[in-house]
């Protein structure tokens, strides 16, 4: 496979789209082809089964959920992303298998040894070449979008899940540490961006 | 569980509707609640998820196939027929995992030990108490429908396919002979009636 596979990971709010617009941006200008994509709802297909997951009034078994998240990568990976690196283009997606583990995994109602098979399986087995992990504290974050310094009992709940979703993207960052790039999402763009065009330059 | 897990498998065509609804009637007849269901399509989620498979326009990549029937199974699973099976209730099903091996095994594209394993996991494991395969010679079933001795090749590939899925099924009645109950879809509705239910009253 002659292309690049990139994925961006991290909480919401870490920086992800920024980073990604940008890099997209600099290799374009360098003459290569750039395919910027996401899950879940990278395709037509795709779009439907997101719509299910994110909108759909009523219950949804958890498995169910964790299967439909998984044919939307099977179906995206199938159609969208392994015919662009055929071609020997750069892909750049936002979310990918790390995003199932680590945020299904913090749900506790799933393994999250599971889910990677589950993914990997749907994906037949596709990792990317480097994944960029966005960290950022989420107590910061909080802090930035609002001063209060008191949560009621739901908003500590939210804030326990997401810190046990960084833990889990920390942890999978340790155990492959040669596809992770672990950026500190607190430090100024240009800085992450520098980070990432380091890195990248690298791999090229 | 207190329950009883029934589900019917074979060709279209074969007669488990017909056999499902005597079943049930007879059931019902001495007292007992039935559920009577199908896989695809037993629940709501469900059937938005079989539009999608059956009659969207355009290709969906096999193994998005795949896990689309595995999270209609899962939901499925969940929330109509464990609940029922708790309640002590019979559950009648129209296909379940066996459909799945046999179906997307003949299909040549997929493992069928994959696909089960698949199918396991989206049910947590679940198995029937009692799996009725209706076995038809496909041969059988195409000359009632027509007369003619000859087919064009896309109706040889169909024959094919189709003689391929009933050898999968009869593997899977070989492999687990305690569960299955193969009758010979060919012979009359009230034998195939008899012999259900004298199965059906050593299992109650």
């Amino acid at each position: 496979m002659a292309g690049l596979f990139i994925t961006l990971e991290g909480g919401d709010g870490s920086g992800k789209s920024t980073q990604s617009a940008l890099l997209a941006e600099w290799l374009e200008a360098q003459g290569r082809t750039v395919v910027t994509t996401r899950e879940p709802g990278g395709t037509d297909l795709g779009v439907e089964l997101r719509n299910i997951i994110l909108h759909r009034r009523g219950y949804i078994a958890p498995r169910a959920e964790a299967l439909l998240y998984a044919a939307d990568r099977a179906h995206h990976i199938a159609t969208k992303v392994r015919p662009a690196l055929e071609r020997g283009e750069i892909v750049l997606q936002d979310r990918y298998l790390d995003s199932s583990v680590a945020y299904q995994g913090a749900g506790r109602v799933l393994d999250s040894g599971e889910i990677r098979e589950l993914s990997l399986w749907a994906a037949e087995g596709l990792l990317p070449h480097l994944t960029i992990l966005l960290d950022l504290d989420e107590g910061v974050g909080r802090a930035r979008l609002d001063e209060r310094t008191t949560y009621d009992r739901l908003e500590e709940e939210e804030n326990d899940f997401h810190a046990r979703v960084r833990a889990a993207y920390l942890d999978l960052a340790r155990a492959e540490p040669e596809r992770f790039l672990v950026l500190d999402a607190s430090e100024p763009i240009a800085t992450l961006t520098a980070a990432i065009r380091e890195r990248v330059t690298a791999l090229l």
